[in-house]
């Protein structure tokens, strides 16, 4: 700091006092605003305190600061259906006038009229046909073109924003505290990790290269001397369920010390991390605010959530209860 | 700064002329001592002040500047066999008691018999064989703790080093002067991912989730309610050749602008660095070395560089000739 002249600080010193005391004695901006003072926000504060204060006894050395989020319906929404499944349906009816056959093959005839339902009637079977002719068949960077334009240009038709704005308020806040805190925040989901990488780091500020989800095989090739890498139609990793510790432990090689999830499919993940050597922090959110966004768990199609809430009972996992902890769930909610 | 009162000024003046003078003149220290000023090494330095110079035309923001390197015999050394072939043939004699029946059964015969050459003389399959019998069957903590001990205590039997200090003193020095100007180093290796993770952060100040390697499959349980990730006696990834690429893809999801290897292995990852749409640096290390090291290339079982070689003259790749352009080559060796 350069040396304040006599003279001037003789003049000023009123106000620089008065300067001085009001950085003393203003409370710290609150880094979670948009959380309500309740047990959810005590508990997320506490753990971080703990964890982050040398000599607390549960202090951990940044570089094993590792928090892990799913994505959808834990840091942006997945109702009325996951995202990543309008952007396949988007594709479908982008690609029909290459395949006339589409107009007679289910599901994609279903995908074509509009009818959602019977698309989905199909299962697991007829979302790979569809995940399958959609993602795969390309070059890597061609497909991120893909989901750059989509993830663009596509808006949700219940907010009418785009799907990237759908995301939630207080999960943003989670990610910068963490962050600030000395955390690398890590996104682990049932979604498909190329069609997260393109966006994820403008919305969530997380590099591709923190980024775990479901893939399709790759082949690297030469054509015409010039490098590619081709997307196969060819499962490689489902990371669901029991899948979640498989990818965190093939993508990150350290145990999380915090894990935040909303449905049954993130179960592993959470106990995963709590079993931890020391101090840990599991977290569901859970979908109660029909108003605001949607009320759904034990019985819904999309982000069941039923042996997660019993396990959270049992084990004291803090859940989070949308209504009451969330005073804003989306960026575009009136402050 | 503080400013310096006048009296003092005035009174010191010759002597902060004198610093300041030196500190003006006196050239930066060389982060790269152990390599000699040759044109690898001018070429090295030539691409990082580029890409990290704003308005340089090349410049690379520090997001992108993601920088992988083979492990064996571009990191560490990697002869007379892999490091962690003994690492295997080291757990083979200690896991020998429980399994009378390897004094019968090749490959684990000839290893205990101390016939390496026999032992591999199966090729791959005798390789896979004893790669699933001593590197899965266990927890993913376990394994970590095996390779641990091991690491501390098995020696180089030309050097009587540990094997973690036959590592190459330029390329710790490349290391630390890369992540001085804000690059991400990798690993990107054909060896196994979980024998290089316990390690390499203290040897080469990379964590474990910048480690891509071959691997197993591995499966979530729960073992009395205890949740653990069991090692698989399955290939899961194989990260050699074309695989680097797509491992690259998987883990990192952003193609590298610089390329380290010595093998025909690396090939792959230096030809999909070199493609990229930018500014690129590709090189290999050439074991040139026979009396500080091994010399050995086109004939090698081990580190075979060929094709890579023929590719590099023709591409104008840089090539390091370890006799010219490394002053030490372990951290061991005299200054």
């Amino acid at each position: 700091m350069r040396a304040v002249p006599r003279s001037v600080r003789r003049a000023a010193s009123p106000l620089l006092g008065a300067l001085a005391l009001a950085a003393c004695t203003a409370p710290p901006a609150d880094p979670l605003p948009a959380w309500d003072d309740g047990p959810a926000k005590q508990a997320i504060v506490a753990f971080v305190e703990t964890v982050t204060r040398p000599g607390s006894g549960g202090f951990v050395p940044p570089a094993e600061r590792i928090a892990v989020f799913d994505n959808d319906g834990t840091l942006w929404a997945e109702q009325p259906i996951y995202f990543q499944a309008v952007f396949a349906f988007d594709r479908v009816r982008a690609m029909a006038p290459d395949h006339p056959e589409w107009k007679r093959t289910q599901p994609f005839k279903a995908i074509l009229e509009g009818d959602l339902e019977a698309a989905l009637a199909g299962g697991e079977q007829a979302l790979l046909e569809i995940v399958m002719a959609t993602h795969a068949g390309m070059a890597t960077d061609a497909f991120e073109g893909l989901v750059a334009d989509w993830i663009a240009t596509a808006r949700h038709p219940r907010f009418d924003r785009p799907y990237r704005e759908c995301v939630y308020q207080p999960m943003l806040e989670l990610l910068g505290y963490l962050r600030a805190n000395g955390f690398q925040t890590w996104i682990v989901s049932g979604g498909g990790i190329e069609f997260m990488r393109p966006w994820v780091e403008e919305v969530y500020g997380i590099p591709p290269q923190q980024v775990v989800g479901s893939s399709i095989r790759t082949r690297f090739e030469l054509r015409d001397g010039e490098p590619v890498l081709v997307r196969l139609p060819e499962i490689d990793f489902i990371d669901d369920k029991e899948g979640k510790p498989v990818g965190i432990q093939r993508h990150i090689g350290r145990r999380p010390i915090a894990a935040f999830g909303n449905s049954d499919g993130d179960l592993a993940m959470l106990q995963w991390t709590a079993a931890g050597p020391g101090l840990s922090l599991a977290v569901y959110v859970h979908h109660t605010d029909a108003e605001r966004e949607w009320a759904y768990d034990r019985a819904s199609h999309v982000g069941r959530l039923a042996k997660g809430l019993d396990e959270a009972a049992a084990r004291g996992w803090t859940v989070v209860d949308m209504t009451r902890d969330w005073k804003r769930v989306f960026p575009f909610d009136p402050r």
